[in-house]
């Protein structure tokens, strides 16, 4: 039996336009509507033909459905939770694909106290953005967590957990708390390091902009890949998981600076005890499936 | 005309090994000899049927050679062109490898003051290391740079320009200083960073080994690809170029002190400035071919 029979998306861009696609493929039936506060990303979605009725309001989308998943920035959380509460049948589960959660489990339970809100994180996504980016095969393989908060009946959280099941992901659960600590180091502090980077470099008098981008096959082009991803979601994504991303990054910066001092006193021999140790923690990666094994992400291969 | 006849390769992991079958492929005539002082690697190479002799010791690879090129870690560049001094003939051109110049070229100079030494640094490879891992189109559309000397005769610039196209690679010249403060930004900080990026999850007490790789997916896995490649030239890389590495490593944390600030005041503007600057970045090296410019490095598409 299906887990949902009527699923509204709200926030219709990489992440949001990819459900559509992937209910589509896998649950046929389920009767899709969708709202996106931008005209032109609603008229995509109707042009791509993404779901049965893209609504010109949140609240119209959500009247009839039994799953409503907010696809939005995690900063806008609130505000559109608030903005569905009046048309949200009580029986309608509400779940989210933020990437911080201890925030958005709180802006969610308050703002719509009689749903039960079962918060998730699809732990997947590129660089582009948009309903145009979306594909239904972004979640296969990939890892969706679930935070529930106290008091979300176990039967909500069963059915979000086999919706995603049917998606291609695999489902954990976890604390919010811990959930924001794993991710600040699995995923946000990766993104600061590159978008900083990729800033110093484009600040730098003694080299060229045209240099850097000429030679950036000898490692800076991948960051360059993450420092492209969506604006205005990874500010939101610092902003409310500052206290994790903050704890990751005074340790990411002590054991910078042990390394900056290994150089200066050339000792080689803590360097290279460093570098032999992570070459483990690719192969478990590769191992476990949540990278592509090819060298060089297979780019020689085009 | 071929711009050399009989080629010499000592070193013959992924550079060396990519050497000999991108001459093989693209100049078939060419007489090619390498040498490996590692026997196991030696036995590969003639497992391998990768060129038409390998020597076991760099000096009988080197006899009749019109060009060699030393493709072994930078931190022992001087100690092998000692060793094949008395038996390179004064008419042969010496070329490297290496990630960094100021050093390898003084190095080499000074060990060899009778032949023509135009050191070289293509900007290509993989995470992977040893004569399995080359590949001929590894040099395609990548840059090679070359660092010539005060002294270094023109017509020897010219035929290692010449043979690196023949390769498929783009060619350019700088200064040897220059050269390795473009490569400290464009590759050894971004290899540093990932290295220690990677080291700080290892450690971590919070989060355990087995969360950061499960969901490594949401950006850190681009890094353990970086920080998997070979410990002993990565080693020598940053004990060679120190000083263009702490000038770097300087200026990104500050900016990651500056952004570490405004997440801590709330700073979101700041934030999304720098964010959406970083993304012309991406576009422009994939325009200029030195990405491939599929979304998530066309993961998906596995």
């Amino acid at each position: 039996m299906l887990p949902f029979a009527r699923v509204s998306v709200i926030g219709l861009g990489l992440i949001g336009s990819s459900i559509l696609r992937a209910v589509r493929e896998a649950m046929p039936t389920v009767h899709l509507t969708g709202h996106d506060g931008d005209a032109a990303v609603r008229e995509t979605v109707r042009a791509l033909d993404l779901c049965d009725d893209v609504t010109d309001t949140a609240g119209t989308s959500v009247t009839d459905a039994d799953l409503v998943i907010l696809c939005v920035p995690v900063g806008a959380m609130g505000e559109v939770a608030e903005s569905i509460a009046a048309d949200l049948p009580p029986e309608a589960i509400v779940s989210d694909v933020g990437s911080s959660k201890a925030g958005v489990a709180a802006a969610l339970a308050s703002a719509l106290p009689n749903n039960a809100v079962v918060p998730a994180h699809p732990v997947a996504g590129t660089e582009r953005s948009g309903p145009d980016a979306g594909f239904a095969a972004l979640f296969h393989h990939r890892w969706c967590i679930l935070t529930p908060v106290p008091g979300t009946p176990e039967a909500a959280v069963l059915r979000v957990t086999e919706f995603w099941k049917r998606l291609g992901a695999e489902v954990e659960t976890m604390e919010p708390a811990h959930h924001d600590k794993v991710l600040a180091i699995t995923s946000h502090l990766p993104h600061l390091i590159a978008y900083t980077i990729v800033g110093t470099a484009s600040d730098l008098e003694s080299v060229t902009q045209s240099e850097v981008i000429k030679y950036s096959a000898g490692g800076f082009r991948d960051f360059t890949r993450i420092a492209a991803s969506d604006p205005t979601m990874w500010r939101d994504v610092f902003l409310t998981n500052k206290d994790a991303v903050l704890e990751m990054l005074q340790r990411f910066s002590e054991d910078l600076t042990a390394l900056q001092r290994a150089i200066r006193w050339g000792d080689g021999d803590a360097l290279f005890d460093l570098f032999t140790r992570t070459r483990a923690v690719r192969r478990s990666i590769i191992e476990q499936g949540q990278d592509d094994g090819r060298p060089d992400f297979g780019r020689s291969d085009h």
